[in-house]
């Protein structure tokens, strides 16, 4: 059994004043990940506030697109940079991180992938591959500890960690995993699929 | 360590006749998958063969199309009906079919997603689910047969089989995992996330 440590992403600062700009990089997040297309009109329909006000916090659809990503850049370094990641043992830190965090991971993966497949700048490559370092250097650290395994390539180990959480918001999505078991399920599958050879005890 | 059973998936039959059908169909199925949007022009070109050519065999995009589907459904089916597939112990035909057959499911998975995310009718649906059932059959006997885990959703197993799938296309496509490597890799992965829980031996 695999015991969850306190490990909650930092919440993010929400005061009034900001409440429209909250909604807007909220709406903004999920539509351009379904559709890097998506413009301001879309965004302001979906977080309910008038495309004037929307003009108004983000005077380009560059301006608006630019916050989207960093703020999805922000909410994972906050979660991965966590005290905790880097504190509790590696098991217990990827538990944690899964139980609390998947959904943050893998919202910034899809939309990075969506709106900025290739990276042109230093900034954006940077913020696209943050946290998959913070995931692999978890997952170092493990391999260091002798609690996680040796026989396949890290690189890859990282790609099922987001694959996994991947699969996870699909089947949510089709009511096939409940909320309140997604958690669960992600930490045991990671932690089966990282335990070294002749140790699935955890 | 796994042993790898002599699985090979049935070969297509490509009598000289069939070669722009065929050429045409490979390229339809790669294309739809990344652009669902793609047009007979675009096939054609991509096939090497004239529209008039493409034309002769699909008169409609719809043809074609529905051919495209029918071909990566068949080439599915016969992966997953080889009688190796049913012969051997669960955790041999599990491997087999990754080391063998990775790519047909995961372009099949990925090509109904992208051309048919919403099936209409029931032989669509039908196309759609069967590599589904056949994944999940075979890890159904695997825990029947006690050489599977039962502590996670059955549903689960078989997203996460297509989820790791996805992920190691990305990677090959990325060039950080070898074409020789990725059955290995697979196979070695999907084993220990399946197998029992205090058995990591195989």
């Amino acid at each position: 059994m695999v015991t969850t440590v306190a490990c909650q992403p930092v919440p993010a600062r929400r005061a009034d004043a900001e409440r429209d700009v909250a909604a807007i990089l909220e709406a903004g997040a999920r539509l351009l990940s379904a559709d890097p297309a998506a413009g301001p009109a879309d965004v302001a329909t979906a977080a309910g506030v008038s495309l004037a006000v929307l003009h108004r916090h983000f005077p380009s659809r560059e301006a608006l697109v630019d916050a989207v990503l960093d703020r999805a850049a922000d909410l994972a370094d906050a979660v991965l940079e966590h005290e905790c990641i880097d504190a509790a043992p590696a098991p217990e830190a990827m538990a944690g991180l899964l139980r609390s965090a998947w959904e943050v991971l893998d919202r910034h993966r899809r939309l990075f992938v969506a709106v900025d497949p290739a990276p042109a700048t230093e900034k954006d490559r940077e913020h696209r591959e943050r946290p998959l370092r913070g995931v692999r250097r978890l997952i170092e650290r493990g391999r260091r500890d002798g609690d996680f395994r040796h026989d396949l390539p890290l690189p890859w180990l990282v790609t099922t960690f987001f694959a996994i959480i991947r699969g996870a918001a699909q089947e949510r999505e089709a009511g096939r995993l409940k909320p309140e078991e997604v958690g669960h399920v992600l930490a045991t599958t990671m932690l089966s699929l990282l335990a070294p050879a002749g140790d699935r005890s955890r």
